[in-house]
Parts: structure tokens; C-alpha cells; sequence
């Protein structure tokens, strides 16, 4: 099999195609892509990448953006690792769970670092960043409340790639000004993440 | 088998479903859920959706939200219809471009009728609204040039629920004070989208 390509950068969401790529135990290979340089703006990424962000993979059909897309890449091409439920309700429950993570939660967080995606003037960048604590925090209180049952994981007995992804944004509440110790489901659930070895693998 | 139940307001993403819905031929009941009066935020409707948003699937297996995720388990649950790709790489493809429309797009647009979300000050408010018509345009550009290939659908030759998924949202752009017409792949595909019997059935 030739190896997939992660493109990613440290400190973001690719983190969560990472922890998939060492749970399935298929062969990768990892380029840093470096955020301080503007790397993902030259011409170059942005060939691989023309969205200039990661993660992005490189797969032998084509390129793949987008985490919750690559994390149902990663767990199809690897039915023995389990990393999806089978079903069509289970698939589509844990695909509701990505598109929270990414459509709500993510963008959440993106007003602090990236608000003026959304305004030009600096004072409105400066209320939205003043906005981000509050609305993570309700969001990080619904999954604690709707997402995380008696688990251990978010789809229950079975460990998914969801969790990889609910850990990676995780690890962003303390930058964001929210206390993740309010969080007492999230907090174990970390805790149980960070004794996994594929997740230890990844963050190495 | 049981009828699905779509929890709908016109003028909103549900439109998505409604059309897969229809592609797909399965059986199900519409409820209408007026945001005007603020019926989304009644104790009845937080019992069916926490989240307070439309669209929201019943399904005989438990609830399901997030449009992504529900376009997933409409194309799953009618198979016979062949409303996404089969294999692992077409079907994240289309995961990939339905996740841009959910956290790329739709909250690009979001921004103009739900500043409120990102920052308290009207002032603030304001400048996210006054960005709104030239993040649209970036995000069209976007899907014209990089999703939007020889057609004629988003996939190639196979129609998908990303069509309607596509067509849904470019019915906001007029609104969002954009003009669709310097977009001619995006126009061609809502044209072909209007001469589909279920589409039709869908506005209906």
C-alpha cells in the first residue's frame, strides 16, 4: 500500500487525522506545513492545498481536505480497526458529532485566532475575541451534557475516530480562557485518550 | 418501515435533506418549525433538538442533526438510489465538500443574519455583516473553480445529495448581496437542479 501523506502543522486539527492514522495502523508519512512563515500561503502548498490550511491528505486516488472527511477516509480504509460504527444510523450519529465539532465548536474557537476572517476592523476582531471564552464554554457544556454518555467514548462501548477529534479541540480550551476542569466527562475522557498508545504516538 | 419525520423551516439547510429525501424515495413526514415565533427555542422543540436549530432528523433509531450527517443517512438508507459514491475515496470526496458548505460557507453566510452568535456590540455586528457579501463571493469562487468541474454534477457524472446540498445554499447568495450570475458553473447547476421532479417536489 502506498503510504498516505498527512500534511499538518502542530497545535491544530490535524492532530485528530493523526490519532486515526496510528489507531488504523496504516503506513503515513507526515510534511509540516509552518504556519509562522506563511507556508501555507506560497504557491507551493497551495497546489497541494489550494484552500491554503491543513490537514490535508494525499491519498493514491487524490487529495483529501476537510478533518471530518479524512477521519471517514481513515476509518473505511481500515474496516479492521473499527473506527467507525457499521450501521447507517451509528455512522451518520458519529458523522453528527464531526460536523458539531467542526461547523460549531471549531468555529468557535477560529474567532480568537482567526477573527478577521469574519471583519476588518480591529475593534471587531477584539469583541469576537472577548465572545470566545462564553461560546466555548456552552459548547464544551452541551457536549458534556448531550455527547458524552456513560462512555467510556463518545459513540459509548466503541472507541471511534471521534474521539481523537473531540480530544485535539480539547487541548485548545485552556488558550481560549476556559477552565476545562468545569468539564468533569471531557476531563476523564482526555484522560483515558492520553493513556492510549496511538494517541501517545502522535502527539511524540 | 416507519416514515423518517423532517423538522424543517423553509429557507434554511433543511431544504438539503428535503431534496435527498425526495431522491431517494423514502418515506417521510414533514413538521414545520416556525423561527419567526421562536418556536425553536420551546421546551418542545429543545426536547427533539438541545441545539435549537433546523434541520432535525427522527428516524426510527433515535434523532439525528447536522445537515452532513443527515444527507449521510438519507443516501445510506436508500442505497438502491445511489445518492453517493460506493467506494472509500468518492465517498470521503463528498464528505470533504459537504464539511466546506457546513463550516466554511454556511457560516460564512451565518455571519450576516447571526452576528449575534460571535460578538455582543452591535457595531460589531455590523462589520461582520458588511464582510458577509465578500466572503460569499471568495467561497463561490471557490466551489466554481475547484468542485464545480465538467459537470454536470458536484461529483462528476453521478448525481449526489451534495447537489442539493449545493443548490440549498446558493439560493441564500441574492440575500447576502451577491450576484450569481459571475458564477456561470454555479448558475448552469442550479438550472439542472430546477428540472429534477424532486427538486421541484421539494420547493413545492
Amino acid at each position: 500500500m502506498t503510504p498516505l501523506t498527512l500534511y499538518y502543522t502542530p497545535g491544530t486539527c490535524a492532530l485528530a487525522v493523526r490519532i486515526a492514522l496510528e489507531e488504523a495502523g496504516v503506513p503515513y508519512q507526515l510534511e509540516r506545513v509552518d504556519f509562522a512563515s506563511g507556508q501555507q500561503r506560497t504557491p507551493e502548498y497551495l497546489a497541494v492545498n489550494p484552500k491554503g490550511r491543513v490537514p490535508a491528505l494525499i491519498t493514491p486516488h487524490g487529495t483529501l481536505t476537510e478533518t471530518p472527511a479524512l477521519l471517514a477516509y481513515v476509518a473505511h480504509s481500515a474496516p479492521q480497526s473499527r473506527l467507525t460504527p457499521d450501521d447507517a444510523y451509528g455512522f451518520a450519529r458519529l458523522q453528527e458529532f464531526h460536523s458539531y465539532l467542526a461547523s460549531t465548536v471549531h468555529v468557535a474557537h477560529a474567532h480568537r485566532p482567526r477573527a478577521s476572517r469574519w471583519a476588518d476592523e480591529p475593534e471587531a476582531q477584539a469583541a469576537m475575541q472577548r465572545k470566545v471564552p462564553h461560546n466555548m464554554t456552552e459548547c464544551f457544556q452541551f457536549i458534556e451534557h448531550h455527547y458524552l454518555g456513560d462512555g467510556p467514548w463518545v459513540m459509548g462501548a466503541q472507541y471511534t475516530v471521534g474521539d481523537g477529534y473531540l480530544f485535539t479541540i480539547g487541548t485548545w480550551l485552556h488558550s481560549d480562557g476556559v477552565d476545562i476542569a468545569q468539564f468533569p466527562k471531557v476531563v476523564a475522557h482526555a484522560q483515558r485518550m492520553l493513556q492510549r498508545p496511538a494517541v501517545q504516538r502522535a502527539l511524540a
